[in-house]
C-alpha cells in the first residue's frame, strides 16, 4: 500500500498563489475553548512541535483577563519558557486592550493581534461596548504597538453572518475592516466566527475589499467548519488572491456562539489541500499530524481533523 | 437569534450552473457500510423522507449477493414496499452483473447503476477480475438495460488515487470512463473512493474528459470526505461545469479501503453550499436535516454531517 507520501497528488489550479502562509491559531483560539485547563508544559511543547513541523506563524496565547479566560492565565509563563521564536518564525499574541498590550510589550513580543467585530451586537456581547466605541479603544492600542515597532494583526469577527443580526452587509464589513487597516494593522483576518458563510460570499466580500482599494495581500481568512464550508471557502479565497490562511491544528477550538462543537478549519486538512495544489507552505504534514495525534491523546479525545483521523486513527 | 432560514446568504459565483441535481446515495452506499442490518421498514421510511425533502434521485438499494452484502439482502422487499417513485423522481438501483440486472428488470426498475474501477488492482480486489475483463462483463449488462429502456448510470471508482497503486494517471481514468460511456451509460460518476483527491486534480481530470470529447453534462462527481476535501472538490467540479453531485444524507457510509470511518460527502453540507451559491436543488434543507437526525437516532450514533450536528445537535 502506498504511503502518505504518495498523496495528495500535486496538481496546480491556474491563478493560485505559489506560496501560502498558514497562521496557526491552535494554541490560542483552540486551547482557550477547552473545558479544562491545559498544563503550561503541554502548551509549550505544542507550540514547539508546531514550529518544528514548519508552521511559520503560531499565535501562542492571549493577554486577556485571567478571571475571564482562565485557560490562558499562564500567558506570561508560556512566552517566557518558550524563549525566542525560531529564525524567521512569528508568534503573535492576542491583546484585548492597553493593559494587554503593556503585558505583551513588557515581554518583548514582536507581534500582537487585536480583535474587533463586524457587527454591533457581537461587539456589545463580546467586547461590552458598541462597534464605534470598540474601534476607538483599539486606536491607541494599535498606535502604541506600531510606535514600538510591533507588527499588528487585526481580526474581524462575524464577517459572513452573526447569530443575532443574521446576514451581515458586505459594505459594513468593508467599512470596519478598512478602519482597522487604517489604524495601522499590517494584516486583516476576516473571520467567519459561526461558520455559516459559503464560497460566493467569500468571493463577494473579497471583491468588495478590492473595490475599496484594499490589496488582497493585506487580507487573511479565518474560517470555522461549523457547517462544513471551511475548506471550500478557503479555495474561493485563494482563487481571489488571498495568501494567508488561519487554521488550527487538529481542528481545535469551538465557537461559543454556535450550538455545534465544530471548531476552526483543521490545519492538516488545509495542508492536504495546499500540498495537492502544489502550493508551498513549508509545513511537514507528517510531523503536523503526529503533533495533533499527540495533543489529542493529551486532551483525551479524538482530533476533529479528517486528515489526522485518517492517518493517525485513535486506538479502538 | 435568526433562524436557519437566514443562512446561508445566497451569493452566486459567476460561471456556476443555476441548477444542480443531487444524487442521494445514503440508502445504498451509506447503509451497506453499516455494521448492523437496518430494518427494512427503516430503509423504506428513509427513502420516503428523502424524497419528501425534495431529493430528485435516490439510489435505493443494490442487487448484489445477499451472502456478500447482507445489509442489502432485502433489496426486492424495499423496492416492492416503496412502490412507484414520486412524479419526476428517479430511483436507480445498483447492479453488479447480469443476475443483478435480471432481478432489477423483474421488478420494473427504470434506472440501474453499474460499478467499475479505474485501476487494475481495485478491479481485481473488489470485482475479482481484471479491469479489461470487468468491462467485458458490464458490456452485455449495459446493452440489455438500454435495450429494455432502462437508464444506466456508471460509477467509476478510484479516479483520484488507489490504496494499492497510489496516483492514478488521468489518461487511464479518461480511457476507462469513455469506454463505460461508449457502452451506453447515460452518465458517468467519477468517484474518489478513498477521498485523497484535491481540487487541482478534479479540475485536471474534468479538463481531460473535455479534451477527450466528453461533455461535462454527462459527468457526475462522487467524493468521500476522508481527508476533508469533499466540498472543496465539489466546488472545483461545479466551476468546471459539472451539474450532478452524489452525496449521502448525514454523511452516511465509510470506505472499507481507508482506515478512517469518514464517509461520503454529506448531502446537508452540500445543500448548504448550493443554497449559499443560489443554486437550485429542489431540496428543503430543514426537512433533510430532520431526516438525518431521525436516522441518526435510529442508528444510535451522531450524524457525520456538520450541518446536521450544528442544526440538530444530539442530546447531551
Amino acid at each position: 500500500m502506498p504511503g502518505v507520501g504518495t498523496f495528495p497528488t500535486p496538481s496546480p489550479l491556474p491563478g493560485l498563489p505559489e506560496h501560502v502562509t498558514i497562521c496557526e491559531v491552535g494554541p490560542r483560539d483552540g486551547l482557550q475553548n477547552e473545558s479544562g485547563v491545559v498544563p503550561t508544559a503541554t502548551k509549550v511543547e505544542f507550540v514547539r512541535r508546531l514550529e518544528a513541523a514548519g508552521l511559520p506563524v503560531v499565535e501562542v496565547t492571549s493577554m486577556v483577563r485571567p478571571d475571564r479566560v482562565p485557560q490562558l492565565a499562564d500567558a506570561e509563563e508560556v512566552l517566557t519558557v518558550l524563549g525566542d521564536p525560531p529564525a524567521g518564525g512569528r508568534r503573535p499574541v492576542l491583546v484585548a486592550n492597553q493593559r494587554g498590550l503593556d503585558r505583551a510589550l513588557a515581554l518583548g513580543v514582536a507581534e500582537v493581534a487585536v480583535f474587533a467585530s463586524a457587527t454591533e451586537t457581537f461587539a456589545r456581547r463580546n467586547l461590552n461596548r458598541g462597534l464605534a466605541e470598540s474601534l476607538e479603544i483599539f486606536e491607541p492600542v494599535v498606535a502604541r504597538a506600531v510606535d514600538a515597532g510591533v507588527r499588528v494583526r487585526g481580526y474581524l469577527s462575524m464577517c459572513f453572518g452573526d447569530p443575532w443580526e443574521g446576514r451581515v452587509p458586505v459594505a459594513q464589513v468593508v467599512d470596519v475592516g478598512r478602519r482597522l487597516l487604517d489604524l495601522g494593522c499590517a494584516e486583516l483576518s476576516l473571520g467567519d466566527t459561526i461558520g455559516v458563510g459559503t464560497a460566493g460570499q467569500v468571493r463577494a466580500l473579497l471583491s468588495a475589499f478590492g473595490a475599496a482599494g484594499v490589496d488582497a495581500g493585506r487580507l487573511a481568512v479565518h474560517f470555522h467548519d461549523t457547517y462544513g464550508q471551511a475548506l471550500a471557502n478557503t479555495l474561493a479565497a485563494l482563487e481571489a488572491g488571498v495568501g494567508v490562511v488561519d487554521a488550527s491544528a487538529g481542528g481545535l477550538g469551538g465557537c461559543p456562539y454556535a450550538k455545534s462543537a465544530t471548531g476552526n478549519l483543521a490545519t492538516e486538512d488545509l495542508v492536504w489541500l495546499l500540498d495537492g495544489l502544489g502550493i508551498d507552505t513549508g509545513v511537514d504534514l507528517g510531523a503536523l499530524v503526529a503533533t495533533s495525534a499527540w495533543l489529542a491523546a493529551e486532551l483525551g479525545r479524538p482530533s476533529a481533523s479528517r486528515v489526522v483521523r485518517a492517518l493517525s486513527p485513535p486506538a479502538p
